[in-house]
């Protein structure tokens, strides 16, 4: 069964785009922990980060280094952090959230955004890119 | 003043070295979340991640990789994790951090080791390098 990322990249599930090129996909996290809250996605459904062939995971840790130039630029924040968990979800995810303190950091509280919200967030940081 | 991982990487201050080469250096964390908790430094000290330029920040990624793929030969775990936040230290440096079930990733619990665990931890993981 297709992931719920490989469901959006498809566009068979819509969302927040930031960016897309033919191997990755840069979309706001849909329950983000705060605003700003960034998915980077490799199209190729792998399930772990370190199980993704060397190359493309230099590929994709180039492709995150963009976007969150990108994301520093658009959202107010003291850092833009990175994190790769993925227990959840068996399709590679590279998590940028925008920080300001330690507590940003904390997956079990999320944002409740109005679609306007999202899309102004999206649009600001595709500003930058 | 120095940060606490340029006085490791000088020598000042102890630590438990799994790998270091001209740029980079890694050791177990002294406050470990779980058992094989790593972290990947470079020895150039820089405050965040995404302002390392994109050669160093890619060299960092690179290097956490071959860290990552031994980590996780040694550690008994479902998928290695990353995390990059740095609030407190400012000085890069990755977590690597081996993870069963999503409560792994709370930086709030710190386990704690013996010498003779650390120091276990190290060497095994230090094998599959």
């Amino acid at each position: 069964m297709s992931s719920i990322f490989s469901k959006i990249i498809i566009g068979e599930i819509p969302c927040y785009k930031i960016a897309e090129d033919d191997k990755f996909i840069a979309i706001l996290d849909a329950f983000p922990v705060v605003q700003g809250h960034v998915l980077v996605i490799p199209k190729k459904e792998t399930d772990q980060l370190f199980k993704l062939p060397r190359e493309e995971y230099n590929e994709l840790m180039s492709y995150t280094y963009n976007i969150a130039q990108a994301v520093k630029k658009a959202i107010p924040c003291e850092r833009v952090g990175m994190v790769v968990q993925g227990l959840e979800i068996p399709h590679v995810h590279v998590h940028l959230i925008p920080l300001n303190e330690p507590s940003d950091l904390q997956f079990e509280k999320k944002l409740k955004l109005t679609v306007n919200e999202f899309e102004t967030i999206a649009n600001k940081i595709k500003s930058y890119l």
